[in-house]
């Protein structure tokens, strides 16, 4: 039913991640904690965790984009997902195998100076160039008194900062960009991911009717990904489902004071991610995601979330739905 | 002195509420919890509150508007403020008394597809057409380990999903929108509510001077619902008073982290809310809402917030600031 | 190195307010509480503090920029930072030295409408005039049952609401504006204060690559002070370097669930403030900050984060960074 395999480079993500052992390794039990451990200046100070190594591909792909992928020719707008735990250390050889100098920029991790994939610290791949990117994570460490300055565990993201301009401009304009997600030992992993990037007008660099229809089967635990990118202000709005507004989507519990939410503002370079359970509460059906921003959804910054019945058949009404999707140009009402 | 009945829909419609029995239903001490109820997929699992039935007129307005109303010829811009409690369902029968295709979308709650209120699912009224949408609420309830999966809880809104595009565009550039609030039993209740919309370059579909004065007496306990609505970007900020961005604009306690704020972008498709006492600390007066953004600040988006002496009597300067208000063209400086 | 003084008038308030007792009396252990005291509608009720009052001149500076200083003149753009405890009270007499209608209008403090700084209340300083303003501050207090009414804490902000328009448009475009911090007794003390506004699509009224040069030595506590004003909408990111989005940036403990972001929408009339470690966990070097907005970051809305070796000398890369930086034009790759 997906026929949008930009949209669904998760499955291969996942599948490459744990082959290469990105997701096993994060895996791995690992509780050793720098909390509390005095700072000391170092950039090695805090790695308790696993190093793994993945090589990325940076591909020129058809229709204009450029995306990233886990092996040669397989590169996908978005990129695929990278998922470490708090402690652990991903070092990434950027292989560039286009005509233009790029980089590979995360949010939300540690690096040095020659791992900021900005030209500013001449930290880029010339065309052609291989070259190595690490990236440190942490657990949270004792500030002064009972506060803590925080770990590295949140659902960020990667892009291109070196493309067309010292920002990037160009190659995160084309799809040179992904989630990148930081765990804290003990979070609940979901059953699915979708990645859900709001860049300029489009969604994962589409528009509809061609924007991602992500599929679950209801009732499973699915993990979106949001990401801003580009010159434009979005709302991402997801129907039927909401989530709490902190770190993990779901609250602490009662005494959690977090807003709950199904609208929130995805900006430029901004990210957010939640589970929801699919369906849970509401049932089965085509449900849409959209950019909030009237005429940005009207414009074709809209798409489905196809919730199937639990035993992955279709629930009745979701055809006809889709139809109407793909059948409109998303400019008048029928 | 609040001649602005568009602005002050609030006492339509918590009169009419009352009356129907929505706020008085929704505030019989119902305890009933579904914290821990394990995840079953069913749409009815969670409802262990009251079932408020409610019909609601479409209405065309003059001057182009459309509104919500409890009764025929009772439409407001925004409609009536719907409230229930965390596990209550509310059945709202829409009857669409206009030329034009629309619905009623909510916010933050559980329903059907075939409530969705969306053309994708088919769900909306023909012109002349009634229709039953279902809305149902939950409390959290137990995700795993100690996290829970959040209930509907917050101040979330409604609005049209069908006239003119198929996100409604038309129908909430002219009015079909309002609030609607889930609150947790406990929730601390206001004794004053003002509905506040961002709509474009309008405040309620109006602009300075004749957007809408609220009005309380010092130390009244004042609940305001922002809604964001159309295709502009905002902050809403209101003068002399702060709250906590959080669920309830109150603290937990000293060691809830949350910011204290008192402005707040305030874009399509997002919503929130809060308590304050009326100018304390402060003294009563006339305080001015409106949005920061200067152009629009300039442009016509702000108001008065008027707060009386605890008599209700005027205090003094009022009368002089909103001489001042209804005078100015908010172009140039006096 | 830093040669951009109106980025750095953190020096000259920090130096400025302890001599006028402004700091050094926030700093005086008073641990007098508010919380629990019944609300009586009395704006003098909460104050447990000190009184601080300090002279503040608004006057023109060269290039068309208007500028707050503690001193005749020593304007800046931004203004003097101004720093209270939760009970404080500052009382500012604002000096006009211009030919323009002008005031100062503060975020999150208490004041009467005879402080507001706006034309509506009749609360500014003609040309020439010299005026009275007076904040107030107080900390939580119980609303009922466990919930809390906020108290003053937070990164804050004040700004013209006169110049040009009644909303003070010109003067905050011209550079009236600085940081307000309102601290809860016991908060953490950073050794260093950058502020940041991004005003339109300026850095503190200026464009790359004479935008502000933030310097530290590793390991120092250094807070950020970020203010949006003026038109448009922004994101402000730091590279290398994350927080909590809460009231201090900092974790409560592995219960806070507070958002770890490095990347926030900034837009007019919004403050938030934090303390990072600078360079720790990934070292020293020139750090960009900027607008993720793509076409405002290469439009010039960036600088550097200098941070130096822990002894104060220059680290490796860092002279070439800032040479390639105040080179480039800031719209073409290399």
């Amino acid at each position: 039913m997906d026929d949008h395999p930009v949209g669904t480079s998760r499955h291969l993500s996942r599948r490459s991640l744990m082959t290469t052992g990105v997701l096993a390794a994060g895996a791995v039990g690992v509780t050793a904690s720098t909390v509390g451990v005095p700072f000391n200046g170092s950039p090695a100070q805090a790695v308790a965790g696993i190093t793994k190594k993945v090589t990325i591909y940076a591909e020129q792909m058809p229709g204009g984009l450029f995306g990233y992928g886990l092996a040669p020719g397989q590169a996908t707008v978005p990129g695929p997902v990278l998922e470490i735990y708090e402690g652990d250390t991903l070092e990434i050889t950027l292989v560039n195998t286009t005509t233009q100098r790029l980089s590979i920029h995360p949010h939300g991790v540690d690096y040095s100076t020659d791992s900021d994939g900005s030209p500013l610290n001449a930290s880029f791949n010339n065309p052609g160039e291989t070259r190595t990117y690490v990236w440190r994570s942490r657990e949270m460490f004792l500030a002064s008194g009972r506060r803590f300055m925080p770990g590295s565990a949140g659902y960020w993201h990667y892009h291109d900062h070196a493309m067309g301009t010292d920002h990037g401009t160009a190659g995160v304009a084309k799809g040179l960009y992904g989630a990148l997600i930081v765990r804290r030992r003990g979070d609940i992993l979901p059953e699915k991911q979708f990645t859900v990037v709001f860049n300029d007008m489009m969604i994962n660099n589409r528009m509809a009717p061609d924007t991602p229809m992500f599929e679950a089967n209801l009732g499973q635990r699915v993990e979106w990904l949001a990401i801003g990118h580009g010159g434009t202000f979005h709302t991402f709005h997801l129907h039927a489902h909401r989530w709490a507004d902190n770190r993990t989507g779901m609250l602490e519990g009662p005494a959690d004071p977090s807003l709950v939410i199904d609208n929130k503002d995805l900006n430029p370079g901004s990210s957010f991610g939640f589970q929801v359970l699919a369906g849970e509460g509401v049932g089965p059906g085509a449900w849409m995601y959209h950019c909030h921003v009237q005429s940005h959804s009207d414009g074709g910054m809209a798409g489905i979330f196809l919730v199937r019945n639990a035993d992955g058949s279709m629930p009745p009404g979701a055809e006809e739905a889709i139809h109407r999707f793909q059948g409109h140009t998303h400019t008048h009402g029928s």
